[in-house]
């Protein structure tokens, strides 16, 4: 498991194992071992440098067929043991609940990008790859000051692989949400209406009046010295500005306000700083036309200062108004933590999360789930990323053909990369670039190249796979989650002294079971034969020390105290985050060269009760229906790559029409099973 | 104000000011503008050298006459604004709160050491400065995970400053607290007498009988193959050893628990990793001498591995137990941090903080609060480390002879070694000097230098400088603080709306008027005139938008509620938390080259209420008694070096009996104010 993230696989601490639970709250680890390919190129992207490359981000992510995105974060999990932050029971909402809880007050500090354009020419990708250092650096004195938790287990991890901190902490670039974005532009406005004197004075505040200032008793000396010195400078023609003394922040509040009221045109009002930081009022006359021209110029340069504080959150805008496909490795982590840091804070409700997702990245694919999934999953073991990487290179796969584009230096072959945010996100997209290929072997005539457009990804869109769940592949972006029965599942409470081999032989007369810590004091323990769990339930029932009930009780009751905590203040509350997260999440329009309205045009607001909105969009909980794309035998259709973004413009057709159709039946124990004669769908459970 | 700490003053929010309220929890800044004085030095320890500079250290602080130290932390606050945390009329009680609520989750990063010995020959002192880089890396798979928070003011200064975190991450030292030390020795106690074999099995868990273990059904045939191994191995007599295939933890505790019960003699079991980390168990003959030897070689090694993951903290426990003066620059923070990180978790009582000091350092001298006390106060215009270095070099003041020992690198003059933790330490000393050598220009005949065992330095013992407290200026450790009586001070409750200038309006017919706010929306407002305070009050009582009430009656209702809050629980409480405190604060004694009982033997339990223990060490808060050394002339005596740590060794004098006393008068409104006829005192207000 990474270190940074719970990525890597490699976690020998079983969901259910013969027993060894390590006690420690820090995440295994084990070393990436991949080795670069020859022609990797990341180009390091610091403060200093981030304004001269961002055209060269906007040309990459513009041009490209998809991108491949990863994050190195401070930490993972601040909260309970891995075991208990990944239960194997987990669902989607609990976990979702749990890594927002655990894990977002830690900072995302490198960011990977790789641009992958096809060359139909020449048969290969052309890639870009981006490695951004980030750091929340305070801009000005009524900026943000950052607080985030470093896991030093993960920092030691990291600086093992050779992370350069230096470079984050010095040289890293700063980014604001939008919320902090919209205050700093509405703090501009504010100051600059409140500097231009004439008129302007009604805008500093609504209390604020037109009428003398009221002076406090022991600033009133004060205040009548600074309009002598005033009254004496206008008078004489020689001197062209005034300094006056530094002084406090509310003496200079005073004299903005005597001064617009008693000069209301004519002069010009500044506040500067002297080298020791003191601040004082420069007072100057103008005519009208230089007061404007003063004003422009101001104007232009408060918008750079904006531009520079927003950052890096310009890049995220710029991949979320392109609608690209993007690609990341068992991504639900760098998802969330992209999205906090950069967009909104996270919404307390899973739906409302896959909500704002679809703004940010409104199409996703997760090469862990698509891995994992048929018909890959069977001729891969290890899904970690580099395991991956190296697996996909050998037959059945074909290595796939990659080049850096001119101008972008490579990463040295010799030195490794390792856990380089950069070159995480160039081998993701190496890994889906083989992984789609391959399928297009299953056509006929097969395929060498599969496009990042073609029909026959679209199964793995927006489906991020679910760390060590037993039995819920991913968390489903685009509708209601799958709800496997369980019905081989017992919860069981007990004192806090017992260990896993307690629970083993406290079962023993029910052969194999499977353990999965929740806390210190209770598990779900699985058995192999759902028909003993009614059994272990009535043997239980006059224990003392322990207690056992079925999945379904626990859930039962799981919701009625959460409908009993609920119930008074649920609709007002839904009806404010609702609200809330209106403010928070519009998609990201202005000032971008990007258009685009990435809400796909079915999503419909799903209740906290689970209906499903009016349509799905994943292709396995859809019933076939009248579509004219249903096919017997796979076809590369590939998606008009404009359609992506274009599905709220009237006229456009819509995505849904394009979606394969997977028959979907239900199994005869009532819960989702689906038909496995399909080619290339992904399961909902394995 | 310092990035990494309150202490480098410079802050432009004043207390009480003319109303410029910085809104920002991040503290205003300025840069140390000290230069390094010729042959300063600072040996650099990090992981690598830790353990073979250690003796060095040792014998540096053996030899030392005082030490001086320094800490960066890698945030100051992560609660409210600067303002809010250090309200100019706190308590020290309420600043103790708020330190610990919000800054203690910050990482002591950067420690600095700098030892001062005196040569009588050559009349100049020769020092030894040391900088230790700490990080908390887990040393194994159960060790402490420690989270830690980040405040990116405080990293965007100190990289500012050059300050090298690579350093930090990569090759910091480890650390432990004396109860975290404590659980390793266990484990490592309880490991070896797992894995001893003959009779042990006993230690392993009360709940282990000495009869057959219980095998799990589905782990009998794997245990039942390794003790036909097993059997084979011993028939056999080629082999010496047998190495078992890696298995879970659970099946290797099998395997112990098995084997154990069936050889209790004449073999050695073991577990081992593979290069991929596996863990796998080795079973070898041994007759009983070669079983002890290797015993005793094992043992040899976790010791080692104790005393590396011990780490600096070894450095804490060796300054503790020399009892030597330890000086420092605005140091409660620096007091806390280290306490909290090397020693014990901080107690939820300031008095119980009081106790814990006096182990850990039970000796401290603040120069902030000398430079800031009569006869420094009025030669002394800023105290912020930087200014007062320089400040210390000129008239009246002598530059202090200072030369780095042998063998220690310079530090790099041209490079100037701002904000480095060796680098502060070392000026914090210099000042020291400065003003010690001062107070000898006093004395008939006056003398040129003056040892840190002055009689002359100790009114300036053991109370820390609070900063930005209005009337209270110090922590008193060695008894009860003060309690001015704040009878011109008002408390304001108003809207949240509410700005500085509101209340200067509020209150403009009281002529001058000290804001200090405490939070949104509420403040204290102290009066120029303590009669105005009723007619305040009086004025206020119909009003419906703020409420005014005088100091005494907030104290009263404050105290009140915490009455009604703790009164059930308070005894058992107090007295659980007395217990918990002598656990983990019992002097560090163990394992070290130095022995000293730190606590003086006149310390009493202060209960909360206030009441001052037996006998007060405060010089100033003490009747003069029938004290043979009371004087009217000062001299120069030095205290006897081995006395300060044998008080409690039957015979030793009391330390009490050497302190100077002074005057103490009741004044006319019934606060405490000290007679200022004394030369050197510490006063009670300033």
């Amino acid at each position: 498991m990474a270190v940074a993230r719970p990525r890597h696989g490699h976690v020998s601490t079983h969901v259910a194992g013969g027993g060894a639970v390590s006690g420690s709250a820090r995440p295994l680890r084990s070393r990436l071992q991949a080795r670069p390919g020859p022609g990797a190129a990341g180009m390091e992207v610091i403060r200093s440098n981030f304004k001269d490359t961002l055209n060269k981000v906007y040309d990459a992510v513009e041009e490209a067929d998809f991108l491949a995105i990863d994050g190195e974060f401070s930490g993972i999990s601040d909260g309970p043991s891995v075991s208990a932050l990944t239960n194997g029971f987990d669902t989607p909402e609990e976990r979702y609940q749990k890594l927002k809880k655990h894990s977002m007050d830690f900072l995302l500090f490198q960011f990977g990008l790789c641009t992958f354009k096809y060359d139909h020419m020449e048969e290969k990708y052309i890639m870009k790859s981006f490695n951004f250092y980030i750091f929340p650096k305070p801009f000005n004195r009524s900026s943000p000051d950052v607080k985030f938790v470093c896991q030093s287990s993960s920092i030691d991890f990291l600086a093992n692989q050779g992370f350069d901190f230096n470079k984050v902490f010095r040289n890293g670039i700063p980014y604001l949400n939008q919320e902090e974005e919209r205050q700093l532009r509405e703090q501009y406005d504010e100051k600059r209406s409140q500097a231009n004197g004439a008129g302007s004075l009604s805008y500093i505040s609504p209390n604020a009046t037109k009428c003398p200032v009221t002076i406090p008793e022991d600033q009133k000396k004060f205040i009548e010295r600074v309009v002598e010195r005033i009254e004496d400078f206008l008078k004489n023609e020689e001197n062209e500005s005034l300094e006056l003394e530094p002084c406090t922040g509310f003496q200079r509040k005073l004299i903005y306000q005597t001064v617009s009221w008693k000069y209301p045109k004519g002069i010009h009002v500044e506040t500067l700083e002297t080298e020791k930081k003191e601040r004082y009022i420069i007072i100057s006359k103008v005519d009208e036309e230089e007061r404007k021209r003063r004003e422009q110029q101001k104007q232009e340069k408060e918008q750079g200062q904006l531009n520079d504080a927003v950052g890096f959150s310009r890049v995220i805008h710029a991949i979320a108004n392109s609608c690209k496909l993007v690609i990341g490795h068992n991504m639900l982590l760098d998802v969330m933590h992209t999205i906090h840091q950069f967009y909104c804070p996270l919404p307390d409700d899973l739906n409302e999360f896959k909500e704002v997702t679809s703004c940010v990245f409104p199409r996703l694919l997760d090469t862990k789930l698509m891995a994992s999934t048929q018909p890959f999953k069977e001729l891969i073991n290890n899904t970690s990323l580099a395991e991956l990487e190296k697996r996909l290179k050998e037959v059945p796969f074909n290595p796939p053909k990659v080049e850096s584009a001119e101008g972008f230096p490579s990463y040295d072959t010799a030195s490794e990369q390792l856990h380089e945010a950069g070159y995480d996100a160039y081998i993701t997209g190496l890994c889906f670039i083989s992984m789609a290929n391959f399928l297009g072997s299953f056509l006929s005539p097969p395929k060498n190249h599969v496009s990042a457009r073609s029909k026959l990804i679209e199964p793995f869109f927006n489906k991020l796979f679910l760390m060590r769940v037993t039995d819920i592949p991913y968390l489903n972006l685009e509708g209601p989650d799958l709800q496997p029965k369980r019905d081989h599942v017992l919860h069981v409470t007990f004192p806090k002294e017992w260990k896993t081999s307690d629970l083993y032989q406290l079962f023993s007369a029910f052969g194999n079971i499977q353990v999965s810590w929740i806390d210190d004091t209770s598990a779900f323990v699985s058995l192999s034969q759902p028909e003993q769990v009614q059994i272990a339930v009535n043997t239980s029932r006059y224990a003392e020390s322990y207690r056992i009930q079925t999945y379904a009780e626990y859930v039962e009751k799981k919701h009625e105290e959460k409908r009993t905590k609920r119930k008074c203040t649920e609709d007002s509350w839904k009806e404010m985050e609702r609200k809330r997260l209106k403010t928070q999440c519009t998609p990201y329009i202005s000032q971008s060269r990007y258009y685009c309205v990435n809400r796909p045009s079915g999503w419909t607001h799903f209740t906290a009760t689970g209906t499903a909105g009016k349509r799905s969009m994943s292709p396995i909980q859809e019933e076939a229906g009248s579509d004219d794309m249903e096919e017997e035998e796979v076809q590369d259709t590939e998606l008009d790559e404009r359609d992506s973004c274009a599905e709220s413009v009237p006229g456009g057709r819509k995505r849904a029409k394009k979606f394969k159709k997977v028959k979907k039946e239900q199994g005869p124990t009532g819960g989702i099973t689906s038909s496995s004669t399909e080619l290339f769908e992904v399961p909902d459970s394995w």
